[in-house]
């Protein structure tokens, strides 16, 4: 399975940001944690601060075939009109994932703009967030 | 690992409402694809429509032991008060589950007050949100 | 002609409520009024004050090859998604009906919820909201 | 009995308008409808797209001693604060109908001026609606 | 002095309203009080309940040299941007009146939409307020 | 006529704020202003600063007999819940009056709370409001 | 005096849940305290997480003449329409009362829904709560 | 090409408003200055202030084969349900235009109600925007 | 027990005030009852119609070692930020009193400001809610 | 004529995006289409994903001497301040343009932040859009 | 340079306050560090818990020729419509300070009604906003 | 002191904005300022338009030991939740400036998104915000 995972503002800096609401890994370890938990799949890892940039990312994936997506889009989930067009235009399994549980969060926070666009998503499970998200596309792929 | 799955008002009837929506299963499927996925495990089904007996069943789960929760409160999710002031009192992991992906859905379903009590949720991955929850509640148990 | 009754919280005790509002007769009163008017349809009354339980009778209707529902949720009208959820997969016309005329009254009445999941709903015209349901179901079946 | 129909914009074009919100019948045909069903009646029917001729008609019929009104306002119903005003002053049964299930229709609908000034309303029934609330009136009339 | 004295919609009705609200003067009661107290001065009555019948009275006006208009809009006050957009156009002093207190009614009653395009407005003082109204306007002209 | 006239909060300097929205007279020429023109009434100027201390001015009144009340509160207008029950208590006529078109300013001056506790009101018609207001209070006192 | 004291949804977890916001006492304890502050009084006492049931409670209140009735709804008191409509029947001294401060907790329990049809409430007082209702409501029966 | 140019109400007075915003040309000169850019086209002018009457004119236009509509409601554009409704029924291309720039007004000129039942809408291009839109469908009929 | 008792706005003139909302007694039958039921307490009043002159008193009561705090703002409970921040300071017990059911009143009532910085608040209760905020009080000190 | 076409997020993909909202054009497509249209003009075109690099581009225009500007900002027309920003420092007419019809599409769209500070725009028009855009600035240009 | 300071609502009890929020010196010790500071400079203090006296405090600075105003309004920052109307009056540099951060509060201390009428505004430095604003003023005074 | 100046979109282009909100300095000339004021300190300006490249910059100063931050975010000051959660990662004294005084412009720039994430803000000071920004730093450093 090839799948491609998107991550937004901040998360390069996950290991350094609150562990209770975040967890205490850092990017490159979950990228292995998931590596481990699934090895036989390949992981396309991406990861900017510019919204833009992950617009243009998800717009590379159009000719790239991938078996789905994993996104976590990290601030730009409340606010970004842009990134829920260019899902819209990807027609592969996307999931988006966060580490903390938006619903008990702040009220900025609920807005959740670009999920709309993605097949469903996956909150407050830490970095176990994507492996669940890993799992669910593993599933997809090879069972059903 | 021993594990509450409480599903809320209409899941009874999964198999007749919107595919689209719901996928295809019903509550039994599911609840039989959980234990194929997951053979080892103990997993204890209740379902009511009731959302007070909802409510009595998480209480009596305090005296029980598990080693998580799933639960997928329907409608109640949205509007209970008294599920959420359950929930809290549980402290065992526990992870919300929605078959469809409410980001995409009527505005009355973007309000969470059930899930701020919970660890996670999950929401639109149809029957696997099941799978990937008991996933996650494993993973927590066996792995780290 | 075979129509289902279902009345929800409060409506057990119609003839002690406000009679400005509500009318004066007893949910007795307008049932035998209902069968007086309509002497060949059979009527199928259900009461409860629980919301889940009226949830439940929805459900159980799905298996009884009803001609039309008339349903008063009462208070739950405006506030109940699981029992619109359960409208939702029942296929057969349904008529909502309120005793006293909501656009009146208290805001917290003005949203309705459960109207949304029926064909039509009808307020305001005390115990004759409920002939004018059932003539209308009538209607459907004998002439057009 | 003498009954005064109002019809407020767009009602004149009925039969050319969305089947699936309005029915299928012209203004014409209900209006025969209507004294097919009732023939002992007397219906007094008036059509504008005007709002103020429609306050204007309500203010006559102040002088003719009709039983009651049945009043379709069209779009007027969710903006007519003056023929809110004008339905005040006429002390006669009144019911308001839509021939659309408002409930489950764009947000500007949902709010309902003009209602509040009737006895009651019916919503989504379609033509029928126009019969139910006929029914009502002759029920008033010639039973209690 | 030469006065243009608007009445909207429901005004020719006034003597059979609420006198709570609107005291218990007909129109032309009010117009003669008027004429009585302020015997030198030329009033123009025009009243109509169509909304833009009230636009074209007062696009008129532009060609008439009034030396003052009183504007009781009735509903229309409330929602009619046009009447606002054609009271911007006429370049006399302007005041609106309103029999009733708006400030102790219904919410859809304190949006004042048109008054914003005059000099002033009274509420609240019945037939007082078109005195007060041409008082403030022979004030204007006659002393400083 | 024995009139009581309170000013709020900033109105002590009211000859050097802006003419554009206030008139260009001070208090004390306004005061001499109602005195010139109704110079057989009895006039009692009250002006504070202080929220509590016009609360304390309408309290004395309930014992002095005032054949009626002018009151401009200021910027309490919009958000004195006190001057509004204060006022409530006084059953004397009383007439509200503003300087400045509130209609047409910030929108945090479109909220009246005190208004609603006085007969009527009267806005932007400069110091002629109080004029207007006063001579409203004569009218009803001698004439009807 | 014959009091009906009625506990809604999570209450009969009272002891476990946060200390800080409700006290540490069970209900059992407060029954208890209560029973031991007012010994000569009669109390019935009632729990239920169902909300229909409370409802079925307060109706059944309807025939048993007591003296007064002390509910705390649970989270029921910031969405229950129906627990409102039941209270609004019933015709005795009522006093809703709350253990935890609601002023300073979430925004959703900040609305009062039964509140309203209740006679006053108490809030933040923890178990004492219970006994001021008592207190007032023993008061009310004896001295005055 | 045969177009309709409908232009609802204060537009007749066109060049007397505020040349800022809405440029200086008369409606006749916006007139002449269409026919002179299409010379070969047809155009039917229209124009009133009654919000009915533009629902009439817009039916009757159901029988005239037009190939196009241009509407300019004026202040209706942001309150008339009824226009709405009417334009939903006429199966040409049609275009909103407006003389001023919307998006940089008042708020109460934010809220676009008949123009979600044209194709599309232009605004702020002052009397170029009827141009505008004249050219759009000229294009659409010649061209492709 | 020493208890200070704070009364703000318009509650100097409790006895004149609508009964059915407030009661009957004048402030100082309050207190003589206050002192009545508890004749052993050292009861200190202190009334203002001024905001700031109660922020005063509770200041001073900083250092006067009172048992605790009763506190009617009146009026000012719904927008006195700075009572709020003054009642944070004082470290003592602190009751809220209102005399009328704040939930079934004006929505400009039903925001809490001031309750917020007590330990709870009592409403409705009219003179009891004095006796019973004294007697949790009392109960505090002499009980548990 | 020198034009300045900025097109942001998701346009480079025109083509493959919803036709009934888009057309089916490719961005390519209508610049070519531009150039066809008006082989005389001088068009510069730009496109990028990236927020602060239109901000960028726009800088970089003030020193350009264009004739006009248009701009389809993509989904930053209604969150994008900063555009905004720019935008007010460009002083030659501007143009915003949207393929689809925002008026008949979600809510987060009805907020048109950048348009404010354009001249005026163009709706729903799809490819049109540009054209009528190039059309207006070259008229304005060479006509006027 | 002279300069007035002045303080409102419970900053006479600075000291004592969360020190988290407003730092731990008191007002005399702020007093002082300002002194210290700008030893060259004249400061004249003002501080009051009322409202209104604030409000005259700055109506007497109106003839007492200060180089600049610094104000912390307190609570009152929030609500005060009269003391912006005031410090409009004030035609001097003012800079409003706050000791703690208010965008990281409660949402009642996000609305700033007060330093709209103010030159600008400074939050969250604790008592080093103090010194920050007179900088700013003395900077103003003698170097530019 | 080393201190980081961070400086969002559009600022490139001070010098050519409005000079009544935002001063007639050029950004060079401010950065100037701050160096002649402070001439011992070392600053380290940035600036971008693309808000993910502040982001970017603020993760490297993770690394490079400043003093403290003075960031001007612009436009993005009301939108960003990624520059917010970048400076939550930043434990460095942090002071937000804005030019012109946010609290008297458009509604849109009252929201403060990242502001929340800083010790403290000065807004409308103009170039002088700076200077008072590191001013508060620099007093910080030595002297307490």
């Amino acid at each position: 399975m090839k799948v491609l995972v998107v991550n937004g503002a901040n998360l390069d800096l996950l290991g350094r940001r609150d562990p209770v609401q975040y967890g205490d890994l850092s990017l490159a370890k979950i990228e292995n944690f998931l590596k481990e938990q699934f090895p036989e799949d390949d992981f396309y890892f991406f990861q900017s601060n510019v919204e833009g940039d992950i617009v243009g990312r998800l717009h590379e994936a159009l000719e790239e075939s991938f078996d789905g997506l994993i996104i976590n889009p990290g601030g730009y989930a409340h606010t970004s009109v842009v990134i829920h067009d260019a899902l819209e235009l990807l027609k592969i399994p996307k999931i988006e994932v966060h580490l903390s549980n938006l619903a008990s969060r702040e009220s900025f926070r609920q807005v959740l703009i670009t999920a709309a666009a993605c097949d469903g998503y996956i909150s407050g499970l830490k970095e176990k967030s994507y492996i669940a998200a890993a799992f669910t596309l593993h599933f997809l792929k090879t069972r059903r």
